[in-house]
């Protein structure tokens, strides 16, 4: 049975427990979010070792980190790496979204050694065994694209993105009056051109129950792809990226409907001004599933710097209700990320998700920034470091330019401030 | 003549119609705005070579690097590569806050290479000269005081930040009910040490009228001070803070009746949810002057990453109504920053200046983000690069991640979202 399906018997699992704890929530009202479905538990008892997380209503906004190879980059090896990063900087789950190489190992080895809930597209792996045997994409058979499912949920993944929302309608009425950026998403993009290639519905969406009772059977918590997300400001919270989104809708109920988890993807590329009317619109229609954004980026030309792009646009949506930010990484648009690139990524996503979390006055998180106030008005280096998002960086930063051991800092040296009003006030 | 006393008798300047140009805006309008205080252009006459730049309403989002010597790091050519990568990245202005070594020519030498208006914190030289006579800074007279602020006007600093609001009446208030992080702002340190030692009111309050003179003189735009800025979450929207504002606001009042342009200054450490009520607090109670944002940061927690927590801040608040963000480094509460901080921080604040500026609807703004799109639906590289905020760092991880010629990039690589929809859609 899965978290929603004993939930909605009333039981209380211990994986509810775990949560619970960590959340400074009461287990029973846990239970009842889980129930209603406007919380998660990405668990698959398949996955060894998971240390179980709840996404959604009332809990610490969470931050994703997107890792994987890719053709140019096929090797698994680096990319634990960068799954090591990605915990050691507090992301509370990782994606594997290998498209290179040997990707049934790298996500085998992902999971056998991350201890947050692991995501997959597993689109991703039926187009690549597509092109082993030299097809194009879009001539991926159903049948290879539900047998990826099964196998990645039987080899224990927590969560996977579907893009069941890339209908035969939206993608032709999108053919029929194109939009600036058409479809930068990369499952939504597959099966756009498999919908438009064979002239057939999208599998995904056509056998939705055949997606169901895998997800069931292992637990496997659906995200619904938005594969219609936009792809430039000008884009955004346009008709595609709505009928999608109302599509997902409906998923939502019927996957409620059959005890399976689920939570819904959002944008984007999307302006500061429309950020907020993005959730809205994502929890009415969607019923209240948790929203699960990547980023959003409120400008386009931030190439280089999108993690910082993204951490304006996730703070503003996690405050305004988003309960799951995607990390966006520095090199966004750009490549593939190193595993600098992914600690960055993490960072920048875990400061907006903490300031909309203090924004919602989350006492566990107001507590740490207030601690770091004392800490600071004592002078307490060590402190400081203990709080801070990444004591590595910030005792580094200190040591590299502090030359000479004072109790104050080189910015101010004997004209600081705490220093003087210590003396004075 | 200041701009102000100009605008005022219906002349536009040569100024004016740099800054209407740049701007896109009518100079008649411009005028009028400098007339009634909205917008203010600090440019000093005796700033060689300055580039004037508006500042405030219905114009771009403008930001300010921090540069300057420490007692740390008294060196002033440092100082100049610091320059050169603040205005290499983008920055409208730069403050010289130096307080270490010879701080004269530090000014002299920036004041000669910036093109961009240049501004200061004069009590900082006052205290480095009464530090020279071995007294403690809040034994600072006022005639030095004063004495320096005409030196460095007569220099050609387009503007200057004087913490005129911390006045006897507050600070006792203060020390009497104090608050979590007391006081931040080393100007405002000083001041209120100066106060509770000397038991007599703040010179820069007491002889306002001094100041004015002088800044009509040399066209000096003042910029008050928030010395009562909060240091911390906790302290944000406090009574002490409120209280300096409203100071501030009378002083714009009596700034403007003078012929003197002005702005204030704001916060500092803010909540996401308080950003929106800072900006309207300011505008109403400082008569609709410019207001001019250090961050905001939105967490006490990021050291190490406050550039990215006051990109957050500044994008909202400039969102709301600020017209002018100082920049935070990743160096913030460590110590001070080196040339590669200096870049990060100022890209930082211009993707929040700029995401505020399309969330308000500026049309070059919106016009940018806009070519972008059309730039990576073509695939066009060398577009891209042109229009991202950082060419060269664009560039760099484009060549770095890419290590074979190929058109796509090495995320997606043959599953391009952009290539598979320019095949099918």
């Amino acid at each position: 049975m899965t978290q929603l399906e004993m939930a909605r018997q009333g039981k209380i699992t211990k994986e509810m427990m775990t949560v619970a704890k960590a959340e400074g929530v009461e287990p029973e009202a846990l239970r009842q979010r889980v129930a209603e479905g406007t919380v998660v538990i990405p668990a698959n008892p398949n996955h060894r070792g998971l240390v179980p997380c709840g996404i959604g209503a009332g809990l610490r906004t969470k931050v994703n980190a997107n890792i994987g190879t890719s053709p140019v980059f096929p090797e698994w090896e680096p990319e634990l790496a960068k799954l090591e990063a990605a915990l050691a900087a507090g992301a509370d789950t990782v994606m594997d979204l290998s498209t290179g190489g040997d990707v049934k190992t790298c996500l085998r080895e992902i999971l056998r050694r991350s201890t947050v809930p692991v995501g997959t597209v597993p689109v991703y792996e039926a187009a690549v065994r597509t092109r082993e045997k030299s097809r194009p994409v879009v001539e991926m058979e159903p049948d290879d694209l539900f047998a990826a499912i099964e196998d990645q949920a039987r080899a224990g993944v927590d969560f996977m993105t579907v893009h069941c929302g890339v209908t035969k309608r939206i993608v032709e009425a999108l053919k029929e009056r194109p939009r600036l950026a058409g479809i930068v998403s990369r499952g939504g993009a597959i099966m756009a051109g498999w919908v438009l290639h064979r002239g057939e519905e999208n599998p995904l969406y056509l056998q939705f129950d055949r997606l169901l009772e895998i997800c069931r059977e292992y637990d496997v918590t659906l995200s619904l792809g938005d594969g219609l997300r936009p792809g430039c400001l000008a884009d955004a919270t346009d008709r595609p990226q709505l009928e999608e989104l109302m599509v997902l809708g409906e998923l939502v109920l019927k996957a409620r409907e059959a005890g399976v988890q689920v939570m819904v993807e959002g944008p984007g590329h999307v302006p500061l001004n429309q950020v907020e009317a993005n959730i809205q619109l994502q929890k009415r229609l969607c019923y209240g599933a948790p929203f699960y954004v990547l980023g959003p980026i409120v400008t386009d030309i931030a190439a280089g710097y999108d993690h910082i792009a993204a951490a304006i646009g996730g703070a503003l949506a996690a405050w305004a209700g988003a309960d799951f930010l995607c990390y966006v990484t520095p090199t966004e648009h750009l490549g593939l990320p190193t595993v600098d690139d992914v600690r960055e990524g993490v960072i920048a996503s875990r400061i907006a998700a903490h300031a909309a979390d203090i924004a919602k006055g989350l006492k566990s998180a107001w507590m740490r920034d207030t601690e770091m106030a004392w800490a600071r008005r004592r002078l307490d280096w060590d402190r400081q470091f203990e709080l801070a998002l990444d004591p590595a960086k910030a005792r580094r930063v200190r040591r590299e330019r502090n030359p000479f051991d004072q109790e104050v800092c080189s910015m101010c040296g004997e004209y600081c401030a705490i220093d003087l009003v210590n003396k004075y006030l």
